[in-house]
C-alpha cells in the first residue's frame, strides 16, 4: 500500500496506458487497456474507471490514496480547460474530457497533448535527467517534438507549439506531407521519410542492398549503412543533415540543454547520434553547440505514463 | 514628485539612455549620457549614479522612491547573477556589473541582454500589447531577436536563445557571417544583407533604378520597390521570402501570439509586413498561422529603457 499514488493515462487510439506513480516518478503499477472508439469513444472513460478500481485492489491500494490523474492525449486540446475540440483517432469532438475525468473519478485531472507528455516524462525520469531546458523530438510515422522551457512544456497561443515536423526544408518540389504543406522535416526524418529516401535512392542506384530487401524499413536502412552499403549511408546521411539543420537552427533561438531523440527511428542509437551532433556542429552557434548534448530517449513507452502522472503532481 | 519609480537603463557602446519609469510603464522622465569606454569602461556604473542623483534633484523626485534598476546590456551575461562575461563594445570581461550597480547606487539590480530588454519593454507598452506569447526580431544592422513565452524572456541554458539572425537558411555557398557561419538568416534579412543582396542584383541588372544612387542603403532599396523598380522588388521579395520562412518554421515550434519586428529596417512599416505575411501563410500550419499577428515595433528607442523597468518592476 502506498502513501501518495499519481495516476498517468497516454490515451492511444488502438490502447490506453495506465500506471500508478510514486512522488518520486517511479511505477509502481503499469497496465494497459483496450480504447473502445465505437459511438465516438463515449464509454472510453467509463472503462479507465473501472480498470482503476480493479487495478486499486488488485494492489492493494486504496483511492483515497491518489492525489491526482494526468492524461495526454492526442488532438486538439484547450490546455487550461481540459477540453477536446477533436481527437479524430479516438473519435471526440467537442469532448469536456478534464471534467469528465473529474466527474465519473473523483480526482483533480489535467490534460495535456501526448506528445508533450512524453516529453515531461524524459525531463522528470528519463534522458533529461532533470534538464529543465529541453527539446524533445519523436522520430517515429511522423516526427513530434515538445519543447520544455524552465522545466514547463510550451503550449504556444493556440496548443501548435513543438511541431516541429512541419518544419519546412525544401521549399519547392517537396515532397507532400499530410499537413497539406511540402517538403516538411517529417518528409526526410520520420520512419517513412526515411524509406521514402531510400525509395529513391534504389531507383538511381540499383546495385544497392537495399535493393536485395522485400520490402525497405527505416530500421533495415540503418542496418544495411553499419554493414557499409554506399546507399544507405548517403540515405542516412541526408536525413541526419537535414535533422541536425532543423534542431541546430532551433536551438540557436531557444539555446537548450539536451536534446533527447525517441521514437522507433532512435533505436538505431549511437551511430544516429554521432551524425547529428557532426551536422548540428555546422550550424549551430559554437556557444549554442557547447551548452547542448544529445541523448536518445530512455523511457520508450512509458515516457507517457511517468509525464502525466507529473503533470498531475506538479500541476493539479 | 513620484512614490514609485524604477529606473531603466539601455546601455551602449556609444550612448547610455536612462529613465524613471511609473508602475504602469510610462516615462516620466528620460535622459541619455555618453558611455564611456576609455579604461575598460571602469568609470560607466559612477557616471550612471552621478547622472541619476543630478536628474532625481532636477526633476524632483527623492532616491527612496526609486524601488529598483533594470538595465539592459550588450555582451555575454551571466543572467542569474548578472555578471558580465565579456562586453566588446564596452569593454568590460568579468565584470561584477550587478554587484557594482547594487554598491554605487544602494537600490537592487537587475540585468538581461540588451535585445532581451527590448523584447520584454513591447511585451509591456509596445506592439506586444500584454501578449505573453511573443517573437521580437530586430532588423538592424545584424539581426536580433527576443523571444517571450509564458510572459518571460527565453534565456536558453548559456544565454545564447534568442539568436536568430544566426539560423541558417543557406546551408552551402551563402554569404559569410560575423559569426563564423555562412548562410545566416542576418546576411538576408538585416540592413546590411538587404544592401548585399541589392548589390548583387545591380550586377546582373545594370538597368535597375538602384544604380542612380550614390550609395545603395535598405531605405532605397524599399522606397525604389515601392515605386515599381523591378530589381527592387525582387530584393524585398527574396528579402521576405527568407525571413518569413525562418519566422514561419519558428513558429510551427513556439507557436506565438505575436510577431513584434522592430529596428531600421522596420520602418518599411505595412509593405513588409503585406510580404512577409503571405510568406509565413506558405510555410506556418495554418492553425499557427491564425494564430498570430505581425506588428511592427512601436517603442523605437525607448523599448530598452521600458523594458529594463518592467524587469526591474518584476524581477527585483
Amino acid at each position: 500500500m502506498n502513501e501518495n499514488l499519481y495516476v498517468g493515462i497516454d490515451l492511444g487510439g488502438t490502447s490506453t496506458k495506465l500506471a500508478f506513480v510514486s512522488e518520486e516518478g517511479n511505477i509502481v503499477h503499469k497496465w494497459s487497456i483496450p480504447t473502445d472508439t465505437s459511438n465516438n469513444g463515449e464509454q472510453i472513460i467509463t472503462h479507465i474507471a473501472q480498470s482503476i478500481d480493479e487495478q486499486l485492489v488488485k494492489t492493494n491500494n486504496k483511492k483515497e490514496s491518489l492525489r491526482g490523474l494526468g492524461m495526454g492525449a492526442p488532438g486538439f486540446i484547450d490546455l487550461e480547460t481540459g477540453f477536446v475540440y477533436q481527437a479524430v483517432n479516438i473519435g471526440w469532438r467537442d469532448y469536456p474530457l478534464k471534467d469528465k475525468l473529474e466527474e465519473v473519478l473523483g480526482i483533480p485531472a489535467v490534460i495535456d497533448n501526448d506528445a508533450n507528455v512524453a516529453a515531461l516524462g524524459e525531463m522528470w525520469r528519463g534522458a533529461g535527467d532533470g534538464s529543465k531546458q529541453l527539446l524533445c523530438v519523436t522520430l517515429g510515422t511522423g516526427v513530434g517534438g515538445g519543447i520544455i522551457i524552465n522545466g514547463n512544456i510550451v503550449h504556444g497561443i493556440n496548443g501548435m507549439a513543438g511541431e516541429i515536423g512541419h518544419i519546412t526544408v525544401q521549399t519547392s518540389g517537396g515532397a507532400p506531407c499530410n499537413c497539406g504543406k511540402s517538403g516538411c522535416l517529417e518528409s526526410f526524418a520520420s520512419a517513412t521519410g526515411i524509406v521514402r529516401l531510400a525509395e529513391e535512392a534504389v531507383k538511381e542506384h540499383p546495385d544497392s542492398q537495399l535493393n536485395e530487401l522485400d520490402k525497405i524499413t527505416a530500421k533495415a536502412v540503418f542496418e544495411l549503412a553499419e554493414k557499409g552499403d554506399q546507399v544507405s549511408n548517403s540515405v542516412i546521411e541526408q536525413m541526419t543533415h537535414v535533422l541536425g539543420l532543423v534542431l541546430a537552427n532551433l536551438s540557436n533561438a531557444i539555446n537548450p540543454e539536451k536534446i533527447v531523440i525517441g521514437g522507433g527511428v532512435s533505436m538505431a542509437g549511437e551511430p544516429l547520434l554521432k551524425l547529428l551532433r557532426k551536422q548540428f556542429k555546422a550550424f549551430a552557434l559554437p556557444r549554442v553547440n557547447e551548452g547542448v548534448d544529445f541523448e536518445i530517449a530512455t523511457l520508450g513507452n512509458d515516457a507517457g505514463v511517468i509525464g502525466s502522472a507529473w503533470l498531475a503532481k506538479e500541476k493539479v
